[in-house]
């Protein structure tokens, strides 16, 4: 079993908020991060796969196919975007680095699978302070 | 002569685009750095001062007061903001990192000469592989 | 479940040497590390907590409350201290990276439960080139 | 049980391709990396050793001591060399990142045990963007 | 006056050595870099561009623009390339990272002057610990 | 004319305090900089030499050669020591990363002429958020 990590960034506006409260109440529990007026990051993903090597090529997989994959998936929906109003599969969801990790690892993993390959770890790089790890459970 | 260098950081959104101008010709012209819905970036700021070594201290300034200069007039007004509406001294330009270099180089030239340095270089850090230095003329 | 890390700094002094043997046997085991006069390092902390996604807020916990539990408990007592003379928590102990790790997971781990997530990691990284990682048993 | 991590690094050629393939074949398989005339990177070696800490010295081992072993028994021969025409260990296998690991994992092993503590994972660094993790088995 | 930077990246084999001396008049010259056999790095290159801002875009210049061209005319020649065999401007030269720089430049300097800017610097890492710039005298 | 720069690093304990003072008087000038317990850091050094290119070679300098010499006339003085007590060039000099940059230039200068080049610059880095450069006037 073998484990090789794929790193793909991408820049995004988000606002921490829930609808239902008022600025003021957003403010008191998400802190500056509600800003209405939005703010952004430059984000890290790291994708982890594991598998066995295949002594044809001796690869785990074909990192090129890992990478056009995260790229059409996942890349290509948050780059350059906003997370709260343009990215389909966190609508209806808080933009917390959190459920962005987990949404990526559901846009992910069935593609994964494709590659004869399992889903290791998604994890998202918000700032040089702050990531989050999510191992699909 | 002696140079030194703080880093401050800020997350921002923002959107390069000029309103007159219909959003197709924006993304013509801007790309992707264009969408309506805005995006962002962890921006590093690097000042750098310059001038003479105080014998008394071994300083050529307290390095405290140059970070809160820096967070008082700049990062205060940039971090977690979006430049493009919320930021005063970037109104009425265009959000390039150009333009925010040559922005907070004037927001802190008069308030450094003050600690008896002078102001050398802004530096506005947009991505590892982006970043722009103004020398103040 | 899942992972959030923190990273928090701190500029320390240490010296590894056991009180009992003379400078010469201390250089001997410790090599460098052991100078009478001491050194220091830049160290980074990474701490990393696990737990359910609160759907309320879409966070683990409050990183901001993470993080301040980290600097007082823990970056208050190191940050420009020598860990040998100064910190509670080391005393009677050598001042290696491994008894810091595990020092600091002892001085974290009651504080995080209050935070309905579960300490996972500490690690402590000494230089680019070296890190210790503790997961509490 | 504690966790302790030593980074090397190296600078090699290589190349990606089977010799029963036509060079045609080898760049359609393995793309750019098939090369004829080689190419090379500044590889990272990361080596996480595990075990109990020795009261007497507040070590888990002597880092020095590993970092000489990593040094005598991999990166002496990686470094600056050809990983497909110089390295004893890499002979008869695909000069790849993941054959890579797990050839540097099994010249590490034996001489770790020595040191009272265990192998934990080998990882390998190709570039900002690619590395393999190998844990044994 | 505003300068702006652009990271790219190859991967690339070379050897350091004279075709007139012994292989061991070229070890005793260029150490371990005369190895026969090639070994490589991960090259970073940093072009900065200076020049004034257009008031229409904000821009000193269209990065993309100065992305393509850096791509095309150099990087394309040097990535997954042996530096020595086949990158045509550095035929008939000491494939040294110093050699590299003035190389570069006098691809590049050209072309940057189409952009309404002037090249002000070319600088190549080859490795964490030694770079060179070169501002084209 | 062409700018080489090499890296080294040392860890390092300092106080930064004027011993005619109080520890209070010390505490409100050089705030936790002045821990009469010491503390430390690791420091990045970067020396940049400039000259020209040697036909012969390829290079501007031996870059083994330049490590050497920086090795043996300031690491070896600076690396595992306490600034204040032992390091020769830094007596009767507080020892602030200004100063240390300017007896780092004056070690180094007579040394780097000597290699037919010139010293160029001397940058000292005390974190990731400070450094301070000294070009010689």
């Amino acid at each position: 079993m073998i484990y090789i990590t794929r790193r793909e960034r991408f820049n995004a506006a988000h606002r921490l908020f829930r609808p239902e409260y008022s600025d003021e109440k957003n403010l008191e529990i998400f802190g500056k991060c509600s800003n209405p007026n939005w703010h952004g990051h430059n984000y890290e993903l790291f994708v982890t796969v594991k598998g066995e090597i295949d002594p044809a090529t001796g690869f785990l997989l074909n990192l090129k196919k890992l990478s056009v994959i995260i790229r059409e998936k996942v890349i290509h929906k948050l780059d350059h975007k906003n997370i709260n109003l343009e990215v389909d599969f966190m609508q209806g969801k808080l933009a917390s680095t959190e459920n962005l990790a987990v949404g990526i690892w559901k846009e992910l993993s069935p593609h994964i699978s494709n590659l004869s390959a399992q889903l290791h770890c998604v994890k998202v790089v918000e700032s040089e302070n702050n990531f989050v790890e999510y191992f699909g459970e």
